[in-house]
């Protein structure tokens, strides 16, 4: 039968066939499916497909699914919903201990510790020994997928450390916690970026973190998984924003005007841009139709100011999001960079003005050169200082290395080479 | 004591102090420390860095180290030494099954599961009772950092399955193994792309996997620690390659020379593009001699024709590396394409053609909208097969949203801008 056969299959397979389905095949797949699959199952779906999926479902039907999920999922998933729907919901839970654990997920923003935690998880007072930590973790293990640790509280709910399933195995019975638990545990506070939180766990290799509020008690923990999501969401974000596309669409699965959407804005930006450019340009009309054979170094312009924008603001932007780039000054920065420009800058130009000698427009070799040479070193200068400043207001430094840097240097370095033009050449 | 503070620390945060010592005091600080400590230690150094401080490192020394070291980290960096080198070290371990440990690993490209796994791990025949697992874990456990699972095999070392440390802790002691185990259990083969690990742990969410030969027999496992290593490195390389940067270079940590080195061959490939779009240009100067304000729209081709490349071939590059990305033909993604580009080309025209009016220009018009309109066409059927192509042949087609489509885009744009004109507007 289906059902069997859907049985074979892990959760997350299951999610990937239901995209291929519509809404109805889609609904009864689900509810031939034991419940907790099931939950599993809508925790993995992409946020834009499983809130049209479930705009169908009754809140009584969300209730069933969301008291078997993690509380992290179920959080998620709840805050995809109308402010009624979730109420519903909560209101519906059979399970009232998740219904408290969401309560209490629900006022995190998504992008700090508190926003990724779940709140299941296995704690024992310090107090007690190895047998009775051991009835502790089966009483409580029910709740909890994956035992990563125990963590140790107080009577207070204060985190004292952790100590590993390994260690309680391997330990006498009546050995106290107390000897046998290890300090120094790595945690996070609830109010934490998202960021700080991923850089910690991959810094000390973590499996999960404990989270705690601010007076140290422990109120949840982060698991690696959902902050594996976290990074590869960041790193498809920082794409977009190199490459000049808003918001988060595919091309395979969103609608035509979804992806025109997406890339109209930088598409406007950068047109807007060159007009202006265009504009310049046509301020120096009379010196073109002197020398026609000016228009032909256009791109070269254009098109090296962009690159070499690129190339740095990524490279900023690369030493911003590791911790040691902090330590470089502004200052120091623009010194090396400089250095290099003018290594680039002297290459470049010397390329171009062969290739003028080659053509048999000797008197263009200074203009195309020297203005090469400004254009490399003022893109380089606007690709250092444009994600630092981003960065400073905080918006994300990638979108420097997008379309506005190449718009902006385009822009600059016509106007450099029309002026240096007009001034060697005496037009 | 400087010894009893670093004792303090943990290992990841003494690789940090590590970088911004001298070799003589780096050398110092790792000799005071705990042997397994430095191992650690050295495991977590960049490689670049990693390789140059072991310089002064004879065999011996690095022997010791390698001795305590996971066996992943330890051929990771024994691949960074010379040959010489390597058989020295491997000859000098005193720990022989880490010999052996290594000896099997280093055969493994570093870009598939082989080279990412560790040899480290817990394994359990099929025919134990939990007791006698717990004895097993005992004397195997010495040797595994983080016990994430049980592996389950028969007595040719064939993998059954698995069985969690939770459901060890809470088993009745008398127990068979036979009845408690997981089945079915995720595993990947030794040639397994890492590519693919990544996928398959993401998608079941999972803390390590293992990794077995193409008769089912165990070798070793991958922990998700080293997944996320590759995905962090994967999602930089992606930038790299899109902002026209070559080599793994650091802004802050490398060399002026290493620097440019890094940044001219897209430079110049670009600057070489250019200047044949400046070739192109040279052709038609004698209607740039008569129209002038032709020149001005050379910036929007250039642009618009380069940011509509990005954009499509950076959606096509993100839809390749999702699995469900391959269902599509690629038929239907350049309908989807062409529409899309349809709708962007004609609002893109329409600005440039009402700029035209506005500067008194209405005979350039149709000549600089018709243009954008196939610039962006073509620009588009360029990004979305460039990255199809360079996939098909193995090629990263995330260089396909850098430099190489805004160079070629500026030259097509450019030829047909000026054919455009040369015929509708006869000159
Ligand atoms: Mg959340
Ligand atoms: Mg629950
Ligand atoms: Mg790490
Ligand atoms: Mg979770
Ligand atoms: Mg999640
Ligand atoms: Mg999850
Ligand atoms: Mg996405
Ligand atoms: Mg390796
Ligand atoms: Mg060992
Ligand atoms: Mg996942
Ligand atoms: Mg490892
Ligand atoms: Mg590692
Ligand atoms: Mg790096």
């Amino acid at each position: 039968t289906l059902r069997a056969e859907m049985e074979e299959l892990y959760p997350a397979d299951i999610s990937g066939i239901l995209y291929e389905l519509d809404t109805e095949t889609a609904r009864y797949l689900l509810a031939l499916l034991d419940r907790k699959v099931g939950a599993e199952i809508l925790a993995n779906l992409e946020v834009i497909d499983r809130q049209e999926f479930l705009q169908s479902f009754t809140s009584q039907d969300l209730a069933q699914y969301v008291d078997e999920m993690d509380s992290d999922d179920a959080v998620d998933l709840l805050n995809e919903q109308p402010i009624q729907t979730r109420e519903e919901v909560i209101a519906l839970l059979t399970d009232r201990e998740q219904a408290r654990f969401i309560l209490d997920l629900l006022h995190y923003d998504e992008d700090v510790a508190g926003g990724l935690m779940q709140k299941e998880l296995i704690k024992i007072n310090i107090n007690l020994t190895v047998n009775q930590c051991i009835e502790e973790i089966r009483q409580q293990a029910e709740n909890v997928e994956n035992v990563y640790s125990v963590y140790v509280v107080d009577d207070t709910d204060k985190l004292l450390g952790r100590v590993s399933l390994k260690k309680i195995v391997l330990a006498r019975k009546n050995a106290k916690i107390a000897d046998i638990y290890e300090e120094d545990v790595i945690f996070v506070e609830t109010y934490r970026p998202a960021q700080e939180v991923s850089e910690v766990m991959q810094r000390y290799d973590l499996d999960a973190i404990p989270v705690v509020n601010v007076q140290g008690r422990l109120l949840g923990q982060i698991t690696i998984d959902d902050v594996v999501d976290v990074i590869t969401e960041q790193a498809e974000l920082d794409i977009q924003a190199i490459t000049g596309i808003t918001g988060d669409v595919e091309e395979e699965d969103d609608t035509i005007w979804k992806l025109v959407g997406a890339r109209l804005p930088w598409l406007i930006a950068g047109a807007v841009g060159s007009l202006m450019a265009a504009t310049v340009i046509n301020t120096f009309n009379s010196q073109l139709s002197k020398i026609a054979t000016l228009a032909a170094f256009i791109p070269i312009i254009g098109s090296t100011g962009g690159n070499v924008g690129i190339q740095t603001a990524s490279l900023i932007v690369q030493s911003l999001a590791e911790k040691s780039g902090l330590s470089a000054t502004v200052g120091q920065r623009l010194a090396k960079m400089v250095l290099v420009a003018l290594i680039n800058g002297l290459i470049i130009g010397s390329l171009a003005g062969s290739y003028c000698l080659l053509i048999g427009e000797p008197r263009l070799v200074p203009v195309v050169s020297l203005a090469l040479l400004t254009v490399v070193l003022l893109a380089s200068f606007m690709g250092t200082i444009t994600p630092i400043a981003l960065n400073r207001f905080g918006i994300n430094p990638a979108i420097a290395s997008g379309p506005f840097i190449t718009t902006v240097n385009d822009l600059i370095g016509i106007g450099v080479y029309f002026l240096i033009a007009t001034l060697l050449l005496s037009i």
